[in-house]
């Protein structure tokens, strides 16, 4: 007995909008105010088509924010808790932004277009508003705001082959975190190796939004020989492949050292950037938290279920929560992560489902280690 | 053929979750990342409970930012583009808060609970991390955080006569906007004199998430004998009554000039805010777009349907979009809200539903007037 959700005008609907429901769309979910696909009605076959095949995901809820004009480096260097030093023009770079106090506000791929031009492709949080604020406090001479930008993912081993047949042999050797400029068919789009799978691909940032339809009908009929499938972010699958995903691992409260992207930070820069002084305090200290992968014991969960869930240690006082937990057919087992109090992040606890099942939580790893 | 919509970890659930499944929730969307009831099954007696009786509406999804400290009243005020001088303790101001270039974030509700604390009650917009990092910027000495705080709803003509049951007689002598603080069996909340519906009625601003239940609960059993129902923020009823949705009726994209919002802004006051220049000069030159009431033509429209839909002018060009349409039973005719270019605004134009019918759209009033 599921919920259904009205689609009015406070959630804005992507370009491909009209290829989800002509494929079939069941379940969708909300990201940065905008509608966002999470299932097609087969959540197993989904996740065969990922990892074996390719799978065609509508991800323009990772909306971009632009930052562009004379000012433009020095305020994303200052937002950026990693230095963009040194990155080149049609690269990418993944950063933590962080407030002052040294909390997430987002985790967003930076793609530097051109050296005073750059998109942040965000997660689910209103980061346009926040940049905005501080460059304009910051007496900073550039714009920000929404480019006409949409990425439409384009996933799995066979997602070369499929943007190989649209495009042509090369796409084969554009690097990872690497983007080129492409007209297909009068469709414009940045053509990037990225996506939030493990299963490599690619994300193409449709710059025209009335092409919508035409890009995906494009990319479907091209990834028919392949076994293309629609989908989208896959909660399983990218549990597996150590994906972090701000808001539903952190609820949007907790510390980049605390969930595991300290490899992403650079915290000895000899500039000043937001949160730094937060950041170098913590470290020294230690995070309070930590998010951890773990086995669940119990029957194979469903694909999604109501979460969080209470994580208790030893002595029965709430340590944390399973922030999420799905079956994995990797692992064959239950998996989740957790976030958790240090001092029990690295062994084992208890937690409780919503109809009260008491499930058995091990150890797997401490995320991003 | 509705969608489903999964409610895993990163829409988070309000202390009255357990109660909205208990009553039977059927439809819920996502505002500031949490659950929001949208309907239990049958909008048409939702409505009728709402102008006739009493609705309760979980509405902890108005989630507040309380600024706190010996600089809070600065911020607040020049975070505001209306003038917070001389609103007393214990009163409520409904403030537009712009960004620097004059366009509406959010339009909250801002609760004055002492002279250094204040609470922003807040619309689908992350203002928390807007409103600390131009405190950080600009060095305030104040805390910016979200409190726990959850709004609980009481609504339509016999909410002053469950309350009163609740809570004893004195509470039909609040005031319009103003509040206080009850202990009501050991649960804590503010009563307030406010809520999103033209009906009259409270919002029970609950401070311990851990009762939500208690309180729900608690409202039930005083409302029974005066036929309350479950609900939430109704289309029809909303529009009948004037009452603006930021996102939903300008695609948090619009400026609070153009959508009606000039009698709440302050931009004669002396002392500088954010965005104070620039809705100087757009009052100047006049808004670009108008946000109209219309009714409109065709056969009776469902509670709730997928907008937006495109607006067309005399000669077929596009002149903005409805943003949000229903019946309305008060009217006796379809109703909508469309922002549209202020060439038109005062007269009529054409619209067109997703399954492809025309209908004419008649002025009924400029939004806010």
């Amino acid at each position: 007995m599921g919920l259904q959700i009205p689609v009015g005008s406070r959630i804005r609907k992507s370009p491909f909008h009209g290829a989800l429901l002509a494929h079939g769309l069941t379940h969708a979910t909300v990201y940065n105010h905008m509608l966002m696909p999470a299932s097609f009605g087969d959540p197993g076959a989904e996740y065969e088509a990922l990892v074996e095949r390719v799978s065609l995901w509508d991800v323009a809820c990772e909306r971009q924010v632009e930052v562009v004009g004379p000012d433009a480096f020095e305020l994303v260097q200052y937002v950026s808790a990693r230095d963009m030093a040194g990155c080149a023009v049609g690269r990418v770079r993944y950063a933590p932004i962080c407030d002052h106090e040294g909390t997430l506000l987002n985790d967003p791929m930076i793609l530097k277009l051109a050296e005073d031009r750059f998109w942040f492709s965000i997660a689910d949080s209103d980061l346009l508003l926040w940049i905005r604020g501080v460059g304009a406090e910051r007496g900073l001479d550039c714009r920000v705001f929404e480019p006409d930008a949409s990425p439409l993912g384009v996933q799995g081993p066979r997602a070369d082959d499929t943007m190989a047949a649209l495009l042509g042999e090369w796409v084969r050797d554009v690097p990872f975190f690497s983007f080129v400029e492409v007209e297909h068919e009068g469709i414009p789009f940045l053509l990037c190796r990225s996506g939030w799978s493990g299963q490599g691909g690619f994300e193409l940032f449709l710059t025209d939004g009335s092409r919508g339809r035409a890009l995906w009908d494009a990319v479907w009929a091209a990834g028919e020989p392949f076994g293309i499938h629609p989908g989208g972010p896959t909660l399983n699958e990218r549990i597996e492949s150590g994906l972090f995903s701000y808001r539903a691992d952190c609820a949007g409260e907790a510390t980049p050292l605390e969930v595991g992207l300290e490899r992403f930070l650079s915290l000895d820069r000899e500039d000043d950037f937001v949160g730094k002084a937060a950041l170098l305090a913590e470290r020294e200290r230690g995070p309070a938290r930590r998010l951890v992968t773990v086995l669940l014991s119990g029957k194979r969960l469903p694909a999604t279920s109501e979460h969080p869930w209470p994580a208790s240690g030893p002595s029965g006082d709430l340590v944390g929560e399973v922030r999420v937990a799905s079956w994995s057919p990797q692992h064959d087992s239950n998996i989740a992560l957790a976030l958790v109090s240090s001092d029990v992040a690295g062994g084992g606890f208890t937690t409780f489902t919503p109809s009260g099942e008491e499930l058995q939580a091990t150890h797997l790893n401490f995320f991003g280690e």
